[in-house]
């Protein structure tokens, strides 16, 4: 018998929501070990079958039933996937209808392909500020900052360039990205080519070991990657966001998904989808 | 009396996964409007309390009370929400003690700040991806191609890069990236680049119109936007795939999450994380 419990994650779309729901409260319980397996596009009755069939496998072989997270809109592919051996959590099952009593309306299959208009306009947005990310990254060019929604600014290996790019594909933000560098920090000033952008900028700081371990990866033993380098680059680049009033956080000990929130709530930016 | 009903997004961190459960869920009433607050980092009594009175207001002001999804793990801090008037979805709630029974254990607090060794390891992947990914947009490089987890192909603007990204921002996945210019497609043979690497490589196609809806966009007028020259690029390249057999999906209708699901599906991709 072994010691992690199986958990399955299962859905007729990507499985996303149901592996957010399952972390959220598998989280609860980090002093328990798991194996997870997500199983994504359960959208047939055959691949429902399927389905079933490796959940019992696993609850067969490992003595104790498996824990299920299911996302399926579909009632019949559902109803299959209940028969499985598996401690299921449904959130559809468990949501759907009060919702709908709530809402006081009926739940009508949501139309499956993806054809919408919505989708496009969605995949569009993302394209675009994707592009504008690439296209800003490292501060390059300045020919279209006055479009950016916001500019991070930071020094060198502070955590921008994941960030922009979070920003742009999960809310379609145009974030650019402007490194300071050591010639930057040793002015009292703003860089030039940001002063009229200066209400757009959120600055991101980190802390010196954090930065030297990320630097020492990527140029081992450069002057670069020195602690008192890192030390003063970092003092400097703060002392210049207080100077200037410019709101910033420290990197840290955030996930890109909690600086990305961060931000839109800081700068008060409007996702885009 | 507003049309749109108001939903708070209410979470002690990013809001993500009451947005995902809530945005799944809604999707199943896509013919009533929906008015969208995120309210994240709601982790101490005072900011739920102004939860609180943000929601009564909005309940008074549109005349019948939101509907709130709400993410909270700290028992206090849910207890003063719930006092807010909302009909409430909350899956910790709803969840939390049935799955502690199932597992046999008790819910333990999640560790609140983010200094675990797992958060950094996370974000540590993530860099290496995204800087993977940027350093292999366009095939410019092949130098480490050899370290790609998969080599995604096809026509320019048929959605690599942001899938490349996605992969690597979610999953830890190094994706590169090659662009089969018009030299590729008059050969029968794979890219000289990439031939060692055939394994690897997946192919993404495109409908020609959405295509030359795209290039237009991007360089309008130009010959490269036709829709003559999106048919043909596309039908040489599927025939490349398929001549050599790798496998490959279409775009058009496919949001960036369902790509990456899809393609670490079929080419058997482990996440990082």
């Amino acid at each position: 018998m072994s010691t992690s419990r199986h958990i399955f994650y299962i859905s007729d779309r990507t499985g996303l929501t149901a592996e957010n729901i399952g972390e959220a409260l598998l989280n609860q319980f980090g002093h328990l070990k798991f194996k997870r397996f997500t199983l994504p596009f359960i959208n047939t009755v055959e691949k429902a079958r399927t389905v079933v069939a490796e959940v019992n496998r696993s609850a067969e072989q490992e003595g104790q039933r498996p824990i299920a997270f299911v996302s399926v809109v579909d009632d019949e592919i559902r109803s299959i996937i209940k028969e499985a051996n598996a401690f299921q959590i449904n959130f559809f099952d468990t949501f759907l209808d009060v919702l709908a009593k709530e809402l006081n309306a009926e739940a009508k299959q949501a139309e499956q392909g993806h054809h919408s208009i919505g989708n496009t306009q969605r995949y569009d947005a993302r394209m675009e500020a994707v592009n504008f990310s690439l296209n800003h990254d490292d501060g390059i060019s300045d020919k279209n900052l006055q479009e950016a929604d916001v500019i991070l600014m930071g020094v060198s290996r502070s955590g921008k360039t994941p960030t922009c790019l979070y920003l742009a594909l999960q809310y379609g933000i145009r974030a650019a990205n402007y490194p300071l560098i050591p010639d930057d920090l040793e002015s009292t000033d703003l860089p030039r080519m940001l002063k009229p952008y200066k209400d757009k900028i959120f600055g991101l700081t980190i802390q010196p070991e954090r930065l030297q371990a990320i630097r020492q990866e990527r140029r081992p033993n450069s002057s670069y990657a020195k602690i008192d380098t890192c030390r003063s680059e970092i003092a400097d680049a703060q002392a210049m966001f207080k100077r200037h009033g410019i709101p910033f956080t420290n990197t840290t000990d955030k996930s890109v998904e909690e600086l990305a929130v961060y931000i839109l709530q800081a700068c008060k930016l409007q996702r885009r989808f």
